[in-house]
């Protein structure tokens, strides 16, 4: 059985009928050509040493094909797709090896030919009058590919908006064959993260839980992170963004682990909290409780039709509850109170979750970083669920002096007792994150690794067998 | 105690004098004033993920600091050295923490003042009809910089090519400093490859190797690698710069893993070759023993004033005694006229080294890629050794059909006796490499993991402590 080909045309098509829906009226008097590029290969600034090569997300979309200084053309009309594989270099073959022939790219990409890339120069000569569709700006590394279009006085849409979104809007719902790929990457993650919680008393350091997660992927066929692994522990948990990774676990109450593998460009994007000891204190138990009832109740209701604002707001209103209850916001305030003041956010500045696909904050979520409202301005998804999006659920609940000082010069900061939260800086910040499949009946939880705090110190401490 | 600092004031005017030395006619008239830039922090496109971030060795060399979209100038004439970071973005602070202050920068590098970045923008307009020399193009993404420039009239010498030469002449001595954050890199790889060697028996597939080389250099604390690591196996062990690593061991002889961790942007470079299931074959045993005794006659010539092209030719002399020997070259054909020849580049087309500091192929070592001679035409190092240089010594011997095509077309190929040839090209290729430093009598080898083939066997075996 040959191995089933990753469905760049029917990918084409849905960019392209999603185009036709966004403006209908390209479609009367041309015919349209969408022509994408993959990233030239590059050197560091004055080294022979290549720069790191990430696909370019819209070409692999377009192609299934990872390699590095490629084109694609995809003609509308008669749905032709064209993939260009650089020349051989003949010097690089005595370095390297053989590159992909056009024979072996012909049967690995499902597409309807493969050429060399100078023969793209002559092809668009071709086609002048026709709108070409393009997303990179080419004029920077793709002179050729200019001069030649300039030449022809070929109408060239350089980043056009529509098509953009189109190509956003057709990423959005994954198929079949991306699910299987994302669940791959998922699961990987799983048993990365397993890894690192059972050997955690093996680990005094950040960095051996960065060393350890990262090996487990690799060591699986994940030959990149989704992103850089984000490995704090203690205080450090509050920094949403901690790129350190190198502190010592020693005195420290949690670790947060948010890491992700990738599997063929797709990502997986998960985060654990758990105890560094294995025994969890009172505080951070606490905590942790309140935050895995806030995924716990938001994942169980993706569904098709959601509103995400509304998950968004009931995570906020589990956490004001919560907080209500340890002390941490005075009870002479209501909860109706509390959420109208808006200083949950100071516990919770980011959004519920984001779409999740080859990028790890994927296309589609019309997120409006301008937005007023300090509870909606960082909520990267702001539409609609449906179904074949997959999204993070990943509420937390952080005590950042970075972000509190910025809530204590507010009115609104009267609701919070000073004295209980101060029992609270050095559980430093929780965060649970599972990557979910919204199906036509509900959804599908991507994550297995489990959340159970119980669980989680069996795993750590080692008694998983007795 | 406190820390040393990075020379960076020493390192400077080490630049100076190397500039001055090659054109003294430029301090006649005016001041110069060196103005460098780290890189900007840059995103993939369409995404809010920021690429891969390493730091421009110049700017390094001359601060110690690694932070991205920071400056420096140095002020030739008054020897004084300034830092510029960028501003504080509030924003950023809720979800990155604080960046480090002026006061931090102050106390951790070696500088005579720090300042934020548009400071420098007001400072330029001080120092019209001076020449300013940099590396970088900053017209391409410092255009704040470039417009201050251009508007008051300043000198700016972009990439002068005596600049990167006087940049490029300091870097290539080492001092103190540097050979201790070198050594220590060197020493994380050591015990990787042990690693790797130790766990070779539960290891089925390159990525394998591959993950145990990065987990046990990031759990040391080398956060990147000083390249991709090669894990190559069986035949593809003649493939010089093998990207895959992913292919099975099982039925193969060898393995070659070049693989070296970084520390403080200070790189080591190690390869070892060794069997894949601990018992050297008999071909594969004859030219390790063959490389090892390249690796080792070259090694110990090293010294001050040694001509690097006489080691290298000294490799391929004794490759070519060996290949009579073995009957690879036919013995009616005298080892002169064979080295007359240039067929051994069939086998070795790689040069002996190249010198090695913050780049792998670090800098002046004055390669001529376009030498018609095919022996020294991948030779990275044209010169005579100084005591301070750090150099790679890596003889190896390769069986690639790739290469081998080339020169079957060629008279000389009648010295290869094929049927002798065709029993080595399951044996792919060896490489021995150790990093090496020119001392002022003779040389120090950084690189202490075994090369003896016995002793590689019983770590892979598992016979150490018997």
């Amino acid at each position: 059985m040959t191995k089933e080909k990753y469905p760049a045309k029917s990918h084409a098509r849905s960019v392209s009928a999603h185009l036709f829906r966004l403006s209908s009226n390209f479609f009367g008097t041309t015919s349209p050509l969408f022509l994408l590029a993959s990233p030239r290969t590059k050197y560091w600034p004055f080294c022979d040493q290549t720069q790191p090569f990430r696909q370019n997300r819209n070409f692999y979309y377009l192609t299934g094909c990872n390699l590095p200084d490629c084109y694609l053309t995809y003609d509308v009309a008669d749905e032709k797709l064209i993939l260009y594989l650089p020349e051989v270099d003949n010097d690089d073959v005595v370095w390297s090896g053989l590159p992909m022939s056009l024979d072996e790219a012909k049967a690995a990409f499902d597409v309807d030919d493969v050429r060399y890339a100078p023969q793209l120069i002559d092809e668009l000569s071709t086609i002048a009058s026709r709108i070409v569709f393009t997303v990179e700006d080419l004029s920077v590394e793709h002179e050729l590919v200019v001069s030649a279009v300039n030449s022809k006085n070929i109408s060239l849409k350089t980043a056009d908006p529509l098509f953009l979104e189109a190509l956003e809007e057709a990423r959005l719902i994954k198929d079949e064959y991306e699910l299987r790929l994302m669940r791959k990457a998922s699961l990987i993650s799983d048993n990365s993260h397993h890894k690192v919680m059972s050997t955690l008393l093996f680990s005094s350091n950040e960095t051996h839980i960065h060393a350890e997660f990262v090996y487990h992927s690799l060591r699986a066929g994940s030959k990149n992170q989704s992103y850089d692994p984000i490995c704090c522990s203690g205080r450090s948990c509050s920094t949403l963004h901690y790129v350190k990774n190198d502190e010592n676990l020693k005195g420290r109450q949690l670790v947060l682990l948010d890491a992700g593998a990738e599997w063929n460009n797709y990502a997986s994007d998960v985060t654990r909290t758990f105890p560094i000891s294995g025994v969890w204190t009172t505080e951070a138990r606490q905590i942790y409780d309140l935050v895995l009832l806030m995924q716990r109740e938001c994942c169980k209701r993706v569904a098709p039709g959601v509103n995400w604002e509304e998950l968004h707001l009931l995570a906020h209103k589990i956490l004001i509850n919560g907080f209500l209850e340890i002390g941490i916001f005075r009870k002479e305030f209501t909860s109706e109170q509390i959420l109208e003041s808006r200083i949950s956010a100071a516990f919770l500045p980011h959004g519920l979750g984001h779409t999740l696909g080859m990028d790890t904050h994927d296309t589609g979520g019309r997120a409006n970083y301008s937005d007023p409202d300090p509870l909606f301005r960082y909520l990267r998804i702001r539409r609609s669920l449906e179904a074949g999006m997959v999204v993070t659920v990943e509420p937390g609940c952080y005590f950042s002096p970075f972000v509190t000082d910025e809530w204590k010069t507010k009115e609104c900061w009267k609701i919070v007792d000073e004295s209980v939260l101060d029992l609270y800086w050095d559980v430093g910040g929780v965060r649970i994150e599972d990557d979910v499949l919204v199906t036509v009946d509900g959804y599908e939880n991507f994550t297995k690794i489990t959340k159970d705090p119980e669980e989680i110190s069996k795993i750590i401490i080692g008694n998983e067998i007795n």
